[in-house]
């Protein structure tokens, strides 16, 4: 924005910034690190930058958060493949704890349904909440192929799945357990996310694209130290402070040392023999006048 | 507004509720309460609670925190009389730790002088961020005298004082530390916040009143513990919550225990003896158009 007004010389207009999660979500470390942020964009822009005001939202987003037309510009990365909550119908998924390659299509479709009225809520809400002629970008986790059982989606779960798995065949964990834990999450292909948002109708897709980024966040770039160059540590460390808080609520915290120390080497083994990386899913778009 | 709402017959607008505070302050806490807050205003409200979208605000009031024109109603409860820094000058305010009877006039003026910085600030600020006709209410403690060390202001701080004095004749406390250690508070009379409101020319005075309540909170009152009958105790607590934070940062926290258990018997032995009130200041305002 900084880029854009100076080259139509102009003065930075006033910004209001709306930074939403949860309400469990630790509001108080980012809250306590903006006056630090404020004083660095400062430093970089000159005047104008303390005209950008932030204030914290807690609530979840498939619900309304704000006035309505009262918004720009909604922007989400990296959280809307989060479900609000475990579809029902998943207690033919024995075995595993996400959508996999062994999973009846009855969990597939529950998994789907769950996704649709989701993100359609999520559409509604924001298309009420925007201007006409807001805009729009959304990054989810998602995938290319129409399979959602898909390995580009579904294999680090399906690798999480084989360390709790070990740990059920040496009676560490309980195969009950096991069988009534999902994950509630969906990584849409582009198509589907294209089918919700026409579907709903309040948005004009601008450009919907996918790319990719490796699991290993420090792949092929310089690692300031061994441990970044550990992939198998890099990513249980990731997958771990996503993951934590769902197996901690459902299995209890005696097992999260052992899970993700076994889930370490599963992945590094994997890592050094195929090709791993997460895929993107970004749309862009405008709220229809 | 829900009341004056149903007489006139007309829906509950929508309303965004921002909470300003600090950014050290624990909006976590506050955050994760919301979800019964907002249940429990569905019961009482019914239909129409839902759009009481809540939101947090870190930063100081005494600069911008909203976009200009953003506001259409301002309300502070109990914290103007905060100053943004200890005013400089009161090195001569030996062996008080707020404005006292014995203080020197130049730490009265210096006082005063950031109480009329900040309050025009803040009046400056909010009336950047109000919209035309908007309003405030702003509740400061205060006084009625024109003496700013007037005994129903400064009393309770003299008594804190006598505490710390006791213990810098134990040797329990320096006697430097003590002489520099002041609180950055300033609690105006209705003629000083009006002469400040008519300085900075944004607003039109509706009404200003003063309103007395007791130290103690459950003066007079049912007491649901015996606990709550013990008005020293109930006091000192109401004192600590305030001047804990700023006295641990300056003497540090080995001394609070026994300040505290000091203090509480000497507020209870006035109370005993003196009409103990605190004085409320509040202001209603219109911005002029």
């Amino acid at each position: 924005m900084d880029k854009v007004r100076k080259k139509m010389g102009r003065q930075l207009p006033e910004i209001q910034v709306f930074l939403n999660d949860l309400p469990g979500n630790d509001f108080n470390t980012i809250f306590k690190s903006l006056p630090k942020f404020q004083k660095d964009l400062q430093k970089t822009m000159g005047a104008g930058a303390e005209s950008c005001f932030v204030t914290g939202v807690p609530g979840s987003f498939y619900g309304r958060l704000f006035p309505s037309k009262s918004l720009h510009f909604v922007h989400s990365s990296y959280s809307l493949q989060w479900l609000s909550q475990v579809p029902q119908g998943l207690e033919s998924n024995k075995g595993n704890i996400y959508m996999a390659s062994s999973s009846p299509p009855s969990v597939l479709k529950a998994y789907y349904e769950q996704f649709q009225r989701d993100f359609s809520m999520f559409l509604r809400c924001r298309s009420e909440e925007l201007l006409e002629g807001g805009g729009t970008v959304l990054t989810f986790l998602g995938r290319r192929s129409e399979d959602p059982s898909s390995k580009e989606c579904c294999y680090i779960w399906e690798l999480l799945a084989v360390a709790l798995n070990d740990m059920v065949s040496e009676g560490l964990i309980a195969e009950e357990k096991m069988d009534s834990f999902n994950i509630p999450q969906y990584t849409p292909s582009p198509a589907e996310v294209k089918c919700e948002v026409e579907k709903e109708g309040s948005f004009i897709i601008n450009r919907l694209e996918v790319s990719e980024v490796n699991w290993n966040a420090y792949h092929g770039e310089f690692c300031p130290s061994d441990a970044h160059k550990d992939g198998g540590y890099n990513v249980a460390k990731l997958m771990r402070a996503v993951a934590e808080p769902l197996l901690v609520s459902h299995f209890g915290d005696g097992i999260i040392e052992e899970v993700f120390s076994r889930y370490k080497n599963i992945v590094a083994d994997r890592m050094t023999r195929e090709k791993t990386e997460f895929v993107n899913v970004t749309v862009s778009m405008t709220k229809r006048g």
